[in-house]
Order: C-alpha cells, then sequence, then structure tokens
C-alpha cells in the first residue's frame, strides 16, 4: 500500500500552514464540524449505496508526513520550516462517525461527520472525498445492474476499462457491496476475498486450428468450470454445436456436469440466447448456464429479460466499473459548527440555488421504518442534541414543500440512528468487517426499500426531512444573512 | 508501489495454465504477437494522445508471482502445483514496441505491439489496457479542455471526483500530457514533479468572522501566490470589493504583485468576470487574473470564451478527470498472428461489423507528413516486412471507402515509423522521460494537425489507410473464411 497522506489538495495545505499560523498567534485552536453529503443519486436512482468506509479508516490510521514528503513540501518553497515540523509530527486526533458501509443513503444527509481541529479537519477532505466518492458511485451503480438482473447473478468484469489499477480494484470491491456476485480481478480476489470468475477469451479459440479443438482442450482442463466463448466464428451454426459435442464428451468420460455452460459476446443477445437455450435444452443439457456479456447496462438487461432473454448470468464490464452513465458521484465536504475558544457556532454555506445551501449545525441522522413492513419509511435529519422517542406521535415535513407532512403514530414506527463512531478522539473504533458481512448487511439494506424506490427510471421519491429545530435554525440564519 | 501483477482477469491466468499445460505436451512454446488499438476517439474528437507507457513499462519490469500470489492462486483450487511453480518463475521475457507518450493517434492503429510467448503475452493484456485506456482517455479530453481555452492556462483539479486514488494520480500526469499547465493532486506533483496550484476553500472564508478578514490573513501570508475566493457572501457586492482592498493593501506595504487575482467558483461566468475585470481594472490592478472553477467543460469553456468572458485560468474538475461526457477509452488487445514450431501465422478476428474486424498479420505504422506545413498527411498501416520509400510516388486509399484515393509525390511528403522498440527479449530498452519532456513532445505533436482535426465537435477524420498488401491479406483472409 502506498502511503497516501500527500493524496490531497494543495490549498488544503496552505491553508492548513495559513491556520496554523493563526493558531500560533491567538494561542487558539479552533475544532470544525464538517459533513460529508452528496446532492444528486447517480443515474437517476432513487438511492445511493454508501461505500468505501474500510479505505477511508485505512487513510486516516496511515496518515504520516515522512520524510520524502518533507522535502517535497519544502521544495515546493510554500511552507516554512515550523508549519513542516509540526506535519512531521501530525497525527488525526479528531473523531470521526460515519453511516456503514451497505448502508441505503439520500441526497443532503451527513454520511460523514468530522469532528476534529480545524486544521486537521481540512488536511483530510480530498482523500474522503475521493474515497467515499468512487466507492459509493460504483456501489450504487452495481445495486442498479443487480435490480435489473432480477435475481440473475451479475459478475463484473470491467478492470481492463477502468480508471486505472485502483479503479479496478475498488470498484470491485464496490460492486460486491452493490449486489455483484463475483468478479474477474484477481488482485480484488486475493485482497478482498471476493469469489473469481471467468472463462477464456476468443484467443484461446483462435490460437487452436479449430473451434471444436480448443473447445475440448479446455473442457478437458476445466471439466468443473467449463463455460465456453461460442460467438468467434458462428454462434448457431458452429459455436452452440461444438460446445454440446464437447459437453456430451464430458459427461460420457463420467465427469459430473455442474457448473457449466456458455458466453455469447456478440450479436442479439435475446435471440441467440433463445435459440442456444433450445439447442442446449434438446440434446439434455437443460442445466448449462447462459452467460452472456458485451457491452451491458441495467437498461439493455432489463430490455433483454423483457424480451425472455435466457440468459443466467451476466457479465457487466465498461458501464458498471465507470458508472458510465453518470461517472463522478459529485459528494462534498462542507463546514457546519466552529469552535473559537468555548462555544460550538453554527456555520451555513449559501448560494442563489436552494439545493446547494448546507444545513448548519452539528447534526445527527434518523431513519424511520414502518412497523408493520419493515419498510423504511423517511430519514430525519435533526440537531445532536435532540432527543426523539418513538413512544411519542411524530409529525414530519418536507424541507422545500413545507406543507407536505407525514404523521407517524407512536407504535407503528422505530427509529434508527444511522452515523456510528469510527474514531473518537483519534483512537480507531471501527470495527472492520469482511466483504461478506458487509454484502450482507447491504443486502438487507436494499430490502428494507420498496420496489418503487428502486425503478430505474424516475423512481420514487424518499422523503428526507429535517426537524423542526433544524429547518428554524437554517431559516433564521439564511434571514440573518440577506 | 503495490506490486501489481495480480491485476489481471482470472480468465488470463486460467488460459495461461491451458497454455502451459499444452506447451509440456507438445513441446512447443508458440509465440504470439497481439496489437492494442482501439476503434472510436473519445467525446467525438478528431484523435486521441496516447498516454501511459511510462506506467506500463514500470508493470512489466515489476511483474513477479510472490510467494503470497502463489498461496493465494492456490487457494483457489484451480491451479496445479507444476504451473504454480511455473508461475512462480515467471518473467516476462517477450519485446513490446510502442508510439511514444504524447503521440496523436487514429482508431484501428497499433499503438501497443507485444511479441512474445502466447503464455506471457496473455497475461499482460488486462493491465497494458487498464493503464493505457485511462491515461489515453484523460490526456486526450485534456487536449480537448486546452484546445477550448485557446492558450490560457487549464489547471486540473478534479481529485475529489476521481475514480479512486490512482484515477486521481495518473489523471493528473495524464492531463498534463494532454496539456494541461498544473495540478492540485499534491502526490502526483511529488511522483512526476508536476507545478501545484490551487488557493483556498469557502471553509477558509467561512472560519473566520468577515471575508475581508479571511483575505487580508491569505494575502500577508502568501502575498506571492494571492488569489482570493470571491463568492462566498456575493461576489460583485462582497467579494471584490474586498479583494481590491486586499490588493490596496499589499501593494501599499510594498508588495510587488506578480501572481495574484480573483477566482469565481459559481453564478454566471461570463456577466461576473467581465464585470470583476472591470473593478480590478478600475482600481488599478489591470494584471490581476480571473481564475474560474464550477463544472468546467470543454463545452463551457468554448461558450464561455465566446461570450467575452474575462478569464485567464480555467480550473477544471470532474468533468476532466473523469472525461465525464466519455469515461472509457475502449482499447482492445488482439491476436494478429501467431507461430506454433516454425512459421507466423496470420490471425483474424471477425464480427459481423466490419469496423470490429481486426488487421491481421504483424504490422507497423508510418506516418506521413507535408513537406511544405509540416502537418500529418495520413497514417498508413502496413505489414512489417513492407518498404516505402520517401524518394517514390505513393498513392494511399481508404480501406472502407477504396475509391477515395490520396496521391503522394516524392519530395512532398515525408515518412515517419511510429512504433518504437520498449522491450526487446524482455529487457528493458525504454528511456524514461521527465513530465516535461513528454509534454514538449505532445504540444509539437499537437502542433502537426490542422485545426479542422481538432475541433470539438464533427472534427475533420484523418485518413488512416491500409497498405495493398496488408489490405489484400485481409480479404483474402476473410474472403476463405466466409
Amino acid at each position: 500500500m502506498r502511503n497516501l497522506t500527500l493524496l490531497t489538495d494543495f490549498y488544503e495545505l496552505t491553508m492548513m500552514q495559513a491556520y496554523y499560523t493563526a493558531e500560533i498567534k491567538t494561542a487558539q485552536r479552533p475544532e470544525a464540524v464538517f459533513d460529508m453529503f452528496y446532492r444528486e443519486n447517480p443515474c437517476g436512482n432513487g438511492y445511493a449505496v454508501f461505500a468505501g468506509l474500510e479505505q477511508l479508516v485505512d487513510y486516516i490510521n496511515e496518515l504520516v508526513f515522512d520524510d520524502e514528503a518533507i522535502s517535497y513540501l519544502r521544495s515546493t518553497n510554500t511552507f516554512s520550516e515550523e508549519f513542516l515540523a509540526y506535519l512531521k509530527r501530525f497525527k488525526f486526533t479528531g473523531s470521526i462517525n460515519a453511516v456503514a458501509e451497505g448502508t441505503v443513503v439520500f441526497p443532503g444527509e451527513p454520511l460523514v461527520q468530522v469532528i476534529a481541529p480545524l486544521i486537521e479537519a481540512q488536511l483530510i477532505e480530498t482523500a474522503l472525498l475521493n474515497i467515499i466518492n468512487h466507492q459509493s458511485l460504483i456501489a450504487t451503480k452495481a445495486a442498479r445492474v443487480c435490480w435489473a438482473a432480477r435475481g440473475d447473478s451479475v459478475l463484473e468484469f470491467g478492470l481492463r476499462r477502468a480508471q486505472g489499477p485502483d479503479a479496478g480494484l475498488y470498484g470491485a470491491r464496490a460492486a460486491m457491496i452493490g449486489g455483484c456476485c463475483g468478479t474477474s480481478n484477481v488482485l480484488a480476489g486475493q485482497l478482498f476475498d471476493i469469489p473469481l470468475r471467468g472463462t477464456h477469451a476468443h484467443s484461446w479459440i483462435m490460437s487452436f486450428d479449430s473451434e471444436l479443438e480448443a473447445f475440448r482442450y479446455y473442457a478437458n482442463l476445466y471439466p468443473k468450470a467449463c463455460v465456453l466463448l461460442v460467438d468467434t466464428y458462428d454462434t448457431l451454426n458452429s459455436g452452440v454445436p461444438n460446445a454440446i459435442t464437447v459437453f456430451r464428451e464430458l459427461r460420457e468420460s463420467g465427469v459430473e456436469l455442474t457448473n457449466y455452460g456458455i458466453r455469447l459476446d456478440s450479436g442479439d443477445l435475446a435471440y441467440l440466447s433463445k435459440r442456444a437455450r433450445k439447442m442446449l435444452d434438446d440434446a439434455g443439457f437443460a442445466d448449462a448456464g447462459i452467460s452472456a456479456t458485451n457491452d451491458l447496462d441495467e437498461h439493455l438487461i432489463s430490455e433483454l429479460k423483457a424480451q425472455g432473454a435466457e440468459i443466467s448470468h451476466w457479465g457487466v464490464g465498461t458501464h458498471l466499473i465507470t458508472s458510465k452513465e453518470t461517472p463522478a458521484f459529485g459528494g462534498v465536504y462542507k463546514l457546519c459548527a466552529l469552535k473559537r475558544g468555548g462555544e460550538w457556532l453554527n456555520k451555513i454555506k449559501i448560494s442563489e440555488d436552494p439545493l446547494k445551501i448546507t444545513n448548519p449545525g452539528i447534526k445527527k441522522l434518523l431513519r424511520l421504518y414502518d412497523v408493520a413492513s419493515g419498510k423504511m419509511k423517511a430519514d430525519l435529519i435533526t440537531l445532536a442534541n435532540e432527543f426523539f422517542d418513538e413512544k411519542e406521535h411524530l409529525t414530519i415535513f418536507d424541507p422545500i414543500a413545507t406543507w407536505k407532512k407525514m404523521q407517524l403514530y407512536a407504535g407503528d414506527y422505530t427509529i434508527r440512528e444511522l452515523l456510528q463512531p469510527v474514531f473518537v478522539n483519534g483512537k480507531c473504533v471501527h470495527k472492520a468487517l469482511t466483504i461478506k458481512e458487509i454484502c450482507e448487511y447491504a443486502a438487507k439494506e436494499r430490502g428494507t426499500l420498496w420496489d418503487e424506490h428502486k425503478r430505474l427510471v424516475n423512481p420514487q421519491i424518499m422523503p428526507i426531512d429535517l426537524s423542526q429545530k433544524l429547518y428554524r435554525l437554517k431559516k433564521e440564519m439564511l434571514e440573518k444573512i440577506n
């Protein structure tokens, strides 16, 4: 693992030096609260899947300006020796709260809350956003693709088109959190214990004098995982018949065929899969799987399924690993409270666009569930010092269209607090989970949404409301400024 | 640097094992030639900028299956001990030719040519594509953005929105090759000696009681690089007047203002920049720069310039670092010749789509220049054993619309061979260049194109032709197959 301490914007360091000199001058060390949140779901989705926390924790734990970093920074002629000495002994001493990886989340919600000396909170902005933005993007995209596949296996096959090695590596991890069940990426398999999948390429077939010979060689070597790529020459007239010949030979030689089948990588996948299914069935291979690859995304998978395509495994590459339709998540990191000396002051970032105005103050994030169905009803962003009791009725309202109200009756709903401690005063309290545990939790999380929220196009919007107190604070601050 | 040996698709390894067992059985070690090429320019551009070669060379040089890799592969229950022992002693022994980083390139051209034992050539497919696809994508996008900025500085500010750490790091490098003149990414600055740029964030302003106080503090600390962000509260009524006050104070205190100005990050950048320009000029700060950021891309920059925006520095984030419009390059790696025993056999991959049929055989790539203008006229893909003499007339033709011909007269044109040796029989012969050298070469390369080829929308298509011999070979092979 490279050290990522310098994976930050230059202005974070110049601002840090400015904060540092101010601290020396005033003998005060301001503390800050920053919220990481995003404003819009990628790909028009109804929700996002939060991911990347494990890598964020690693990054914070490994923050250290080593000698090389210090001499490089010295060479920019921007920093004083005093400040460089401060960096040399830098250690993150703040607290971080975050939602768990795999949680379904919504625009405007604080997903990571950093409570730390201003100078420390500033440093980690860039890497925090980089890591969380990337993995949350790919996890969300994967959730869409898996939703379209309606229970079929979805495999992440995008490494060659990913935006660099990390995009392939952490993208594969995020894809699992979003619902994929395997990857082609061997490094991701090794580092994150993800199941590996894959068959062979056209070059394998082309390196033999005939397709049948290539299939036969492969089948003999991998009788227990024999998936044959059938479209190198002619899918229905050569590929599928040759595959059937080889499956028959395997069976006759006494191999018990379990994990076997064909892969289609070109042509009309609906038509070809239906024809291939019939040929396989007629030949007595009703349990042979049919995998498909070739520039798939959630929309194409949805359409192919609507047309009755007989595909059991979907290998998704470029569209998933780059989130091609929306290749950036757009998470931001905004100051919402500052303590200089004794008291916390609330901070708000104004904008002409109401959606870009931040929520001030130190907050918490509550999720409200319907007891009868177990489904989520709404999220409520509140001030950290507010208390809500499930045993009381609760009225929530839309913070933009304030006349839209929802009444929750005592006993009908439960409350869950989503932000959980990850670092407390510099100490890591995060319990690392296996990818399997995260995936199980993530699947359960998606299960708390009605299908209406998961629709690929124009999904039902989840109510994300502000508490009365937070709403009032925000309004008062805006009126004071104008 | 992590070891990237396992950054490969699982099927490369299962195919390798199959090749390995075949080699043992036949006592023959087939050699292969693979071409890396792409089929379509990203973002509708008229060309692409080749980038990533340096990282590809590092990857090949560091290929080694260490003990951890071997035990992980063993744990997949897929590989024999004989094959794992082979991997343990694996070393790349092949040859690689490639075009230089920064070269302008076109669809269908062999950009990287791998001539190696089939089993070795197969392994490196995935990482090769990952690295070259990513950096060529971002270099090409950067070239578009810089073209739109018409000589103004373009700064790469996208780290927080990049698809993971590497996407930010190598994306910053590629952006420089595409024409940017600096980055905010400190790690990229350190590793690749790229100039760092940046000012301060809204949080800096918000951490003070007043904007003026925040500006003043910053200006006193960084009088030689004083660029002030003016849109936190009200750009024209607060930000710009406060900035002018501070510039005046700096000047009065005897500071010689050189590298200074303001940054706009919201609102109508054309209107605000023109108004701000006038205010700065009227106050005697005609040499103050105006930087702009906020979701910029080449189209918006083009429009803002057409509307007379007074912006001298463009900070481009999300759109550049993700190539948002087209976030994948689509390079592929195809077998084009195979030697089993004595003789090279040409290989072709067929497809229903004529543009997806590969060019068979071992090839070279020639670039033809017009002597009078120094501009490039066309590229010619030929067989490796063909010879062309500048002292003779040359007729080239379009390989799809074969009646479209171009006549080049002896003396009017020159020929340059683009594929250069990078590895020869496993030995690295690549001369590493500094990023500055690569950028200078890349700028010269773009200078060999007429403006018509650089138009952002609907550019003139560069002729990329096949030699008579290669065209005939391809046609004969296709006719034989059908």
